[in-house]
């Protein structure tokens, strides 16, 4: 559990832009970030191309001319883009498909006498590497395994306590499976066969025992299985990064894409056009990782290696650079996307945990209500970015449209949820009840409850009521409120609004001025 | 019709804060902005408290004692919270109760003695121009009836060429009419008979041949019926700003309140709790009025006297500010509020337009469509302050969440559908289908494949693409784009992403660099 802290983790420094640049072996990608080193960052852009580099390299073992050229041409076209925005600097790396490649050399020759850029080219084991820094920093595991697959190759991880420990690398990536393996529309029982041998044989080096860890998976298949069965399900959330896959769902799509000629498979909801024709051979090479580690599923990495190449420059530091605490930056990280008082959030958290400290006897709740409130808290009112009006529905909107990288969807619609009802009305699942768990509704009220009364604790946003003393005797909760100046506002406001505290904690409440 | 400039309409000041303050008969209200003059603005806070300041004054044309109080203890709080806040600047008014009572002098300087508040007693007049300043500001219409109605009087006004011509004041209130006529509950037929009969009396003074003008409405009574009108229509929008409550709808609400004693009164869904006991008789003025002038319904504003005092805050002016372009101050508004990179919006909207000029033998469409696909070019991007991925999405939420003054609810809708579809994907309806007129989802479809070509012919948002020049032969579309520097992101994206124009205006399209 991570302390939500209650200000900046730095203080601001120029905000920079950066691109990523990963020339996979199926696809080209550059990610734009905008950020503030140690404080802060943004997605800004994306780019993409299917550049098929490793296409037929299979037989070769060269990258084929008409491929050659669709790299170097996607690598000027990401050049221009770069040059056009002024990015502050630009990280271009290329992996298996170059790396593999016979003329891989005279390929990133010709990229940097042709477009000016220098490709780093990536061994398997630093893909696998900066897999585990993006997992490291967008999850609260310590310990995981990671999946990365890949148009060209595949990487298993561990991490252990955050860092990087092994990995195993092989070239079982999408495109190169396809060409070898699966010939025929729909793929034969042979040659079905024929792969999952070949699978299984590579797998044999890894220890089945770490099933017993959490299994992240990344790269565009990764991802395309998720949103597949996302629709399939009617998910109510359009955030990936944290999804469990389960390994049953997970078996029914394999089975469904693997069974249908490329003309019907094309038409599964959520299905990416231009990944259809090489998805089977990587969809039975994640079934197979399952299986083999017996892992319940998947969960879905919406961050993965060229998100690990940013974390170095935002946290200005090459050796394994970590944020202090993933839950903790998150949540800032959302609230300087919006409007940003930290002074009043940081007031209302503290308002609000110290209603929590003092109520326990009350609720009975421990460490993980104690983050969500501060977390909320923090977040209360990013609404109002949009409008004024309704700024608790927006909040709740916003709160579920961007990652919250660290906290699981269920947290997140928690989060969302009290934020919603942070000023007025009666707790209600929204459109999230099916994220929720046992009692997350009794959560919500009383943990609304105690934020809602904070909030108007806090009304002119300007720390009058310092702090907060609760009294509690036969059956009435009298609130002492400490102030500095004029609170009168606070106190008036405060009592209004504490209908739900009543009702949720079956107290009659009052809150007063203290004499201090 | 507005052309939707492609600038600010100057340069950025300093931001300040202001706030208003507003004691009514029934209600003190107090809003809070930020503003930077004559360049943006926003509500970022609003107090209310129901303080009836009117209550039992009909018989003793006097403040009652208990009235004084609560109106003192409003304003002390209203004060600490400007105190605490730290505005630059308090605006604090007070209208009919205080004007029309023997002690209002008396009350006036209690205040000052009590809070440090002098507040300006507006007259009937007063209040009335307020109003149409309101009115200017934010609706398109030069000419229009405003009618105002509070807890203590109402006023009618005629506003031309975006001025106060003249108005009629009379003390029609909700809390003072409710008072003298309303004593049973519910209200007995003899009573809204004679209630009926004086508001008639009242209104003959009108010349009835304003009804050919719109007839905007303000006042909490107002807002309140539109409310419960939009409740019962399950109105797809959050928005009450310009929705027009029409006369057939009004005279079923009126009946359904007028009709129910209290207790079933304070169910209707939409009816503010703390107005329940005196909206029957202000129902009952507004169906008159309506019915006088022959109005086909009322116009909500949203916006009222407050809105009408800050005005001459935000454009730095006593003498009737006005807005140049209301609609144009808008949209800019709205950008501002967001990802705002004025260069970038700034250049689609110039391509767009020049795609639509050069178009028009193939859509036809004339100044309402320019200034729609404008429009949505300044705000195009909006959603990226939510997320990069789906920012399109997030852009129509956005759109469709703050009330964007000078546009119709028709044509919001028709803007959050631009950006909706700015990108990707076939237009759709999404949830405002009822909103739309005859050919609306056509106009969507030839707009938005414009937006679209313009936005990837600006991807990199670097202003590559000069100027575009449209080739039209059997059926055959070329695009001759004229460059500065590298822009082949440019030409490619746009060819990837023409799909839209294509099918729309039944032609092949080809972009390719011009020979300039």
């Amino acid at each position: 559990m991570s302390a939500i802290t209650e200000v900046a983790l730095a203080p601001p420094t120029e905000p920079r832009q950066v691109a990523i640049i990963d020339l996979g072996s199926n696809t080209g990608r550059l990610i734009a970030l905008a950020y503030q080193p140690g404080y802060s960052y943004k997605l800004i852009d994306e780019l993409r191309d299917v550049v098929r580099l490793a296409e037929g390299m299979g037989v070769s073992k060269a990258i084929r001319a008409e491929a050659f050229e669709r790299g170097l041409d996607t690598l000027k076209t990401f050049k221009a883009y770069c040059a056009a925005v002024g990015v502050d600097d630009i990280c271009a790396t290329a992996t298996s498909a170059v790396r593999d490649a016979a003329n891989g050399p005279s390929f990133l020759a010709a990229v940097e006498a042709k477009t000016g850029l220098r490709l780093r080219l990536l061994s398997g084991e630093a893909e696998a590497y900066y897999g585990v820094l993006a997992v490291a920093n967008s999850f609260a595991f310590d310990d995981a395994v990671v999946f990365d697959l890949g148009g060209g190759s595949a990487q298993l991880s561990l991490m252990q306590r955050r860092r990087f420990v092994r990995s195993y690398s092989w070239p079982l990536g999408a495109v190169r499976l396809s060409e070898r393996f699966l010939l025929s529309d729909p793929p034969s029982k042979k040659e079905l066969k024929a792969l999952t041998k070949y699978v299984r044989e590579a797998l044999k080096q890894v220890d089945a025992g770490l099933g017993r860890l959490p299994l992240v998976g990344m790269g565009g298949t990764v991802r395309n299985l998720g949103e597949i069965q996302q629709k399939r399900e009617g998910y109510p959330l359009d955030l990936l990064h944290g999804y469990l896959l389960r390994q049953e769902a997970l078996d029914e799509i394999v089975e469904e894409i693997i069974s249908k000629p490329l003309s019907e498979r094309r038409a599964i909801p959520g299905l990416s056009a231009d990944r259809a024709d090489i998805i089977a051979a990587g969809a039975l090479v994640v079934r197979e990782i399952v299986s083999w580690l017996g892992s319940p599923g998947l969960i879905i990495s919406g961050q993965g290696l060229r998100e690990g190449l940013f974390y170095p420059y935002l946290l200005e530091s090459k050796d394994h650079p970590l944020l202090p605490d993933v839950r903790d930056f998150s949540v800032h990280n959302l609230a300087r996307q919006y409007y940003d008082r930290p002074a009043h959030n940081a007031h209302v958290r503290k308002l609000a945990l110290s209603l929590f400290d003092q109520l326990l006897p009350l609720h009975g709740y421990g460490a993980f209500e104690r983050e969500l409130l501060a977390a909320a808290a923090i977040i209360h009112d990013i609404g109002m970015a949009v409008n004024y009006y309704d700024h608790h529905k927006h909040g709740y909107y916003l709160a579920l449209s961007a990652a919250l990288p660290g906290f699981s969807h269920r947290e997140q619609a928690l989060l969302a949820l009290l934020v919603r009802f942070h000023r007025k009305g009666k707790p209600d699942p929204q459109g999230v009840g099916g994220l929720l768990a046992e009692g997350d509704m009794e959560r919500i009220h009383k943990l609304a409850a105690l934020l809602r009364l904070a909030e108007y604790l806090e009304r002119s946003k300007a720390q009058r009521v310092r702090e907060v003393h609760c009294h509690l005797s036969e059956g009435c909760l009298r609130i002492e409120a400490l102030v500095n100046g004029d609170a009168r506002i606070e106190i008036k406001q405060a009592n209004l609004r504490s209908d739900l505290l009543a009702r949720t904690y079956h107290v009659k409440v009052e809150v007063v001025l203290g004499r201090a």
